[in-house]
């Protein structure tokens, strides 16, 4: 097993003034390749607490994974002390004065001396290439560990990781090919879906190895084999996936990448079907949902934000005697409001909340966490009843994720 | 200068399963009170790794504070490894028995044997309560050194911290008075901030030390003195308040935990004042900014989402004439659009967006992040052109943040 630890430099993080994201994303890479995170550390800019993260980290790990501190100011000590600690020389890399040359030529900027010698590197590195940034990233091989040295800036960060230094791993290392796949699952508790496949869970082939992964309102579970042929792998998995399909097919909403309401906008997209909402307690975060995604304006024609009860009469027809009866939290009142939505607007669905995201607003009837959720179809409306637990924010978000699932169930015929 | 490691204990941390945000928490808490975190370490679930690191940790720290480990589960090794490492047994302690006992009868669920255990505690712990749940947290004085231990759940640990952990630490330490002041401005860039209060920076008393913590769209300025007299501390921060105010004054919405929109809302409820909104290519994203506060519905009364334009014509009365000669993205446009959800839904205000989010719908007469915002007022509409130049999701962000601005500044009297 190949051991790694991951370091990052910087009195920001130290301190607290930045959230380090960078250490989870590279190991949960790493774990996809099989490869063991061993310890994590955060060190602040001083010359003595680097050397001494260094030399410990030697002791320990196969791989080191330092990110931090390749700015252009004098702060910025990593490249010095990585030339110092393998005793080395600082020289102009004439790749690297290439490429940050072209960076700055490319925006029209003049190269200063200091961003010139972005391009200085101990003579024990490997240049690796940096495309979005002018600080390249190192490779060392060195006290029997390798070293790989990257800037702190995420997404110069992750296309490094990305574009060279997880394939130079799985070389260097000689790592058995890893296969994943990755379940996307709404609407059922870790517990429940873990009870649901046990038997399926025990049936594995030992070269398959599952992992629950679970967020608010979704469990992902991912599939990991590990082989030796990238084919044999894929087919192992896909013989498993038809075997667990079945018992959760209803569940099942992606895979990979795939998001919830970006998967249910294709749906929409290829039945050429539109969308509007009329939202109360989520007050414009179901909207959102399908909006935040590039190509929504496809399907998705607009809503109603019936905050106050005024508006659910005067732009959804709601009538005041619902209102007045059962309420705005009901199920009389959701009928009308996706009703209203989806007649006004014209579209082929309307999706509708009502309800008390709390934390003030509940009664014994009614308490905070009671929500009506509704879907206005061409043959009619379904409704469904919601108690929630959480926070405000939580009630909102899991009121949203319930509609958006109750729409993709409806596409795929898939309602009970 | 005290200074502190932070250590968080758990496969699921180490591996990436989860962020751990506590120890970017806990750091910026200590960094409140002058004590110096000067390493943060993540270990898995192993005895041999988690003897390591307090072996480490202990010729380091003064203070050091472990998260996690502390579960009722086989793996959580925590307790009994700060038993073995210190010397002493566990045994089952009176006050903590009671905190679990009541916290299961309060929740109607029976206390199995294995919740009854969370209540054993090393001789050697001082017990720490834990209000939120069932396993207390720990404080050591040992080896010349304070070791708390408290479990990872984040509400858990930030009570503890906040109720019990941080009085102690001001106590043992005998730390010095600080007294901190957050500004909260919107509207400029750090660096063109810096440049306006640069003389106020360069003539603040030694006792007073000024940090910028920026995020998007939003500057932070923390001022923090260090003293021994909290009424003189606060004095001269607020001499010093006095002094950068006029200079900044129309940045500033607020401070410490202001949150923009919630400050908004306080000044709609206090002016008796209701908003509507119009949004396209905010999509529901601005009208969540308000309606995620709770007590929003005091002011917001609800709005149009206008992504088709048909929504815009029949619902806010754009006319067809302005959409086929300016567009959707247009003055015009906007301004029809706002005063049509205002007299729609009968608000004293109302706030409209259209604009190209991207990545994609673009011109060369309109590129991608071309936005438009309005805000229509009993006398009249202010519209704004804003050139944006992030991704989709920075865009509809920056743009509800400029609409919330905006509506500021009117109700502050304070638009030039």
């Amino acid at each position: 097993m190949v051991k790694a630890e991951i370091i990052t430099i910087g009195d920001e993080i130290l301190y607290g003034q930045i959230l380090d994201t960078n250490t989870q994303w590279i190991s949960l890479e790493l774990d996809k390749l099989g490869i063991k995170t061993i310890r994590k550390s955060s060190v602040g800019d001083q010359k003595s607490e680097i050397l001494q993260i260094l030399n410990e980290a030697a002791q320990r790990a196969d791989v080191v994974f330092i990110t931090g501190g390749l700015g252009p100011t004098k702060d910025d000590l990593t490249k010095k002390i990585l030339a110092e600690y393998f005793g080395c020389d600082l020289v102009m890399h004439p790749q690297a004065l290439q490429d940050v040359t072209e960076f700055f030529a490319k925006r029209g900027r003049e190269l200063s001396d200091i961003n010139r010698d972005q391009a200085l590197l101990p003579t024990k590195a490997e240049f690796v290439r940096n495309s979005q940034g002018t600080a390249p990233g190192m490779w060392f091989n060195e006290k029997d560990v390798i070293w790989v040295s990257m800037p702190g800036v995420p997404y110069e960060m992750k296309n490094i990781m990305e574009q060279e230094v997880l394939p130079r791993l799985v070389n260097h290392f000689q790592m058995p090919v890893i296969y994943h796949k990755v379940i996307k699952t709404v609407g059922i508790g870790e517990s429940y879906l873990s009870e649901l496949i046990e038997n399926w869970e025990l049936q594995l082939p030992e070269q398959i190895k599952l992992a629950y992964l679970p967020s608010m309102g979704i469990v992902k579970l991912r599939l990991t084999a590990v082989g030796e042929d990238l084919g044999q792998l894929q087919e192992a998995v896909e013989v498993e996936l038809q075997k667990v399909n079945p018992i959760i097919k209803s569940y099942i909403f992606g895979y990979e990448k795939d998001e919830l309401a970006e998967v249910v906008g294709r749906l929409l997209i290829d039945q050429k079907a539109t969308l509007s909402v009329a939202e109360s307690c989520t007050g414009g975060h179901l909207a959102h949902q399908f909006t935040q995604n590039p190509g929504s304006s496809a399907y998705f024609i607009g809503g109603v934000l019936s905050y106050a009860n005024q508006v659910k009469i005067d732009q959804l027809g709601v009538s005041e005697q619902i209102l007045a009866s059962d309420g705005a939290v009901s199920e009389a009142c959701i009928q009308a409001m996706s009703q209203g939505v989806r007649n006004r607007l014209g579209t082929t669905y309307a999706l509708a909340t009502s309800g008390i995201a709390g934390p003030d607003g509940g009664t014994a009837e009614k308490p905070v966490g009671t929500v009506w959720i509704a879907l206005a179809h061409p043959e009619g409306v379904i409704t469904r009843k919601l108690t929630l637990g959480g926070t405000r924010m939580q009630n909102i978000y899991l009121c949203s994720l319930a509609c958006v699932n109750l729409l993709r169930k409806y596409l795929l015929n898939d309602l009970n």
